[in-house]
C-alpha cells in the first residue's frame, strides 16, 4: 500500500512562509471503499489566494484550519475506482490538496471535473491559461473593465499567470496595454512575445515617470493585481469614469497592513464601489428638483439647519464639520 | 460705496483651520460695467468639500489659490444691475464666495442660477435639501446604490445634510435604513424624527456590536461619507454583490492619511471599482473556455509556465509568488 505524502499548515504565517508553516508529513493511502475513488496528483497550481487560505479572517471561502492538508488546486489521474462516474486513466481538476494523492468520496467529489482533451494542448494549459487564471482574466477584463477599442489598459503584476492574459485579452479588444512587473526580463517578456504596447519595471527609481509617459491619455482601466503603492501611482492616473478590476492584492497578502484591509473586502464579497460627484448629473437636476421638491412638500423628506449668523464665522463653522457639532445643513446667515 | 468683506485663503491647513487659516479682509464694491451685476450674498452653504478645495492636489476643480477670494457655495441677491439676464431683486445661487458681496461678470455668469420660487418653501431649502445635499443623495443613492425593497441601507455622517437626506429616500425605496452618527442627540433626531430603523452612535464603545445588531441581514448598500473606521466597520459587515456610494470621506479631509489617498481617488475620478471570483461565472466557463482555447490555438494567446519539480518545494513556489521570483504561471510537479 503506497504512502500518501502531504503538507499540513501548522501554524499561520505573518510574512512569507517559514519552515513553521507548512509541515510535510506521511500517512497511509487509505483502502478504497464502495462510492470512492483514488487519484495520484500530477500537477498542482500555485496561487497567491493559497496565502489568503492559510490566515484566520472571513473570506470566500473558509480559511484552511491548523492541522488541515493545505488547500490546493491541481490536476491528478485516477489510478483505482469504485465510484461509478470515474474511470482508471482519466484526468481530474479540482482542489486535490497539497498531496501525493487525493480521495474522491461523497459530495467531495462535486468539486472535480474531468479534463478535457484537446489536440495540441498540454494538460497544464488547464490549471493555468485555459484554467482559473485565463478566466479570471476573461471575466475580470471583460466584464468588470469592459474595455473599449482606443482605451489604455494599465495591468499591474503583468508577467503573472492572470496578468499575462488579461493584458493580451486587453489587446484582442483593441486596447492600448501597458504591463507593470518586477524584472526587466519579465518586461521583455510581455512587451516582446506578448505584445504589450509597453512594459514598466516598478522596481527602477524613475518607474512613475515612465508610467506617465506610456500612458500619455492617462487610464482608463486598471487590472489590478498588486494594490498598495503600485495600485496608487495607477490610480493617480486614472481617467474620470475609469474602472478598476480589483482582482488581486497580492502586495498585500504577506503582510497585516489594516490600511489595505477595506480592499480585501472589496474583492472577497465582489463588492461594487464608486464614486461620483453630482456636477456629471446635472442634465437631470430639473427631474431630482421636482421628486425632491415633492417629497419635501408631502412631508416624506424632513430636514434641519443649523444657521450661524455673520461672515465672521466662516472658519469655525467650516471646522464644525469635522468636529461634528452641527445637525443636519449648515449654513452661514450673512 | 460699500465696502465688500471676503475670506482669502490664506494659509494651506493640515488638520482643522487655524486662525492662519483664512484672512478676513475688505475691499471696495466695485463701480459696474456694462454686462455685470452686484449680488449682496445671504446664505453661504458650509460644506466639507470647502477643506478639499483649500490644499493643493488633483482634484475635480483647481484647488483654490493662495490669496484668493474662498470659494463657497451661496445664496445672493442682484442688488444692481447691468447685465440683461439679472434684475435687481432676482436671486441667484452659485458660488459666490465667502464673502458678502459677488460681482457678476463676463463668462462667470454661467456658473449662477436663478432661485425658483416654490411656495412653502424657504430659499434656504435650495442650499440643502433641494440643493447640493438633496441631489447628492438622490443620484448617489438612487444611481449609484440602486436600492431594492427589503434591503439594508447603512448611512455614514447620517445626521449630516447628505446623510440624512440619503438616508429617507432609502426609506422611501422600501430600505430598512441604519444610521451612523456622532451623538445621541443626531441618533435620536434621524430615528424618532426621519424614521431611520436604527441609528448608532459610534462613539459608544460598542458600537460595532450595535451595529451587528441592527444588520440581522448584513448590509447591502453603504452610503459612505464618513471613510476610516466607520467604513471599515460598515465594509465588514457587507454582503456579497453589495455597492458602496463613494459620496465622501470627511474623517480624512482634515488629516493627511496617505492610506486614503486610493479612495478619494475613486471619489474625485468617480471611478467604478469592483471586486469579483471567478466562482461567480461558473455558468459562463464553457463558453469563455472555448475562446480562451480558440485564442491560444491560433497564437492569440501565449504563455509561460515555471514548473518545479516535488511536493518538497511546496513552500519555497508559494513563497516565490510574494517575491517576484517566476514569471508566468508556477505550477508543481509531482
Amino acid at each position: 500500500m503506497p504512502t500518501n505524502r502531504h503538507w499540513i499548515l501548522h501554524s499561520r504565517p505573518t510574512g512569507l512562509l517559514t519552515p513553521e508553516t507548512l509541515q510535510l508529513t506521511e500517512s497511509p493511502v487509505p483502502t478504497l471503499l464502495d462510492g470512492q475513488a483514488l487519484a495520484k496528483v500530477k500537477y498542482l497550481s500555485m496561487d497567491p489566494t493559497m496565502r489568503v487560505w492559510m490566515v484566520d479572517f472571513p473570506q470566500y471561502m473558509p480559511p484552511v484550519q491548523l492541522g488541515e492538508v493545505m488547500r490546493a488546486f491541481g490536476l491528478a489521474e485516477i489510478i483505482e475506482s469504485r465510484h461509478p462516474d470515474f474511470k482508471k486513466g482519466e484526468k481530474v481538476m479540482g482542489l486535490t490538496g497539497l498531496q501525493e494523492y487525493v480521495l474522491l468520496s461523497g459530495k467531495e467529489t462535486r468539486h472535480f471535473q474531468k479534463l478535457p482533451s484537446i489536440p495540441f494542448l498540454s494538460d497544464t494549459n488547464f490549471l493555468g491559461t485555459l484554467g482559473i487564471n485565463g478566466l479570471t482574466a476573461y471575466f475580470g477584463l471583460l466584464d468588470i473593465g469592459q474595455p473599449k477599442p482606443g482605451e489604455t489598459l494599465v495591468v499591474s503584476a503583468a508577467a503573472g499567470a492572470t496578468g499575462s492574459i488579461a493584458g493580451q485579452i486587453g489587446k484582442i479588444h483593441g486596447c492600448r496595454v501597458v504591463g507593470i512587473a518586477g524584472s526587466d526580463e519579465k518586461c521583455k517578456w510581455i512587451q516582446n512575445d506578448l505584445g504589450f504596447d509597453a512594459a514598466i519595471n516598478y522596481k527602477h527609481p524613475d518607474w512613475k515617470e515612465k508610467l506617465a509617459a506610456a500612458t500619455p491619455n492617462g487610464i482608463d482601466i486598471d487590472f489590478e493585481n498588486v494594490g498598495g503603492d503600485v495600485m496608487q501611482a495607477v490610480l493617480n492616473r486614472m481617467n474620470h469614469h475609469g474602472r478598476v478590476v480589483l482582482c488581486g492584492l497580492i502586495s498585500s497578502y504577506a503582510k497585516n497592513d489594516p490600511s489595505l484591509a477595506s480592499f480585501g473586502q472589496i474583492i472577497i464579497k465582489r463588492l461594487r464601489v464608486e464614486g461620483f460627484l453630482i456636477l456629471d448629473y446635472s442634465s437631470k437636476f430639473m427631474e431630482a428638483g421636482q421628486r425632491l421638491g415633492m417629497w419635501k412638500m408631502t412631508g416624506k423628506l424632513k430636514d434641519k439647519q443649523t444657521i450661524l449668523q455673520g461672515l465672521a464665522k466662516a472658519p469655525e463653522a467650516i471646522n464644525m464639520l469635522f468636529t461634528g457639532d452641527n445637525i443636519g445643513k449648515l449654513i452661514l446667515e450673512i
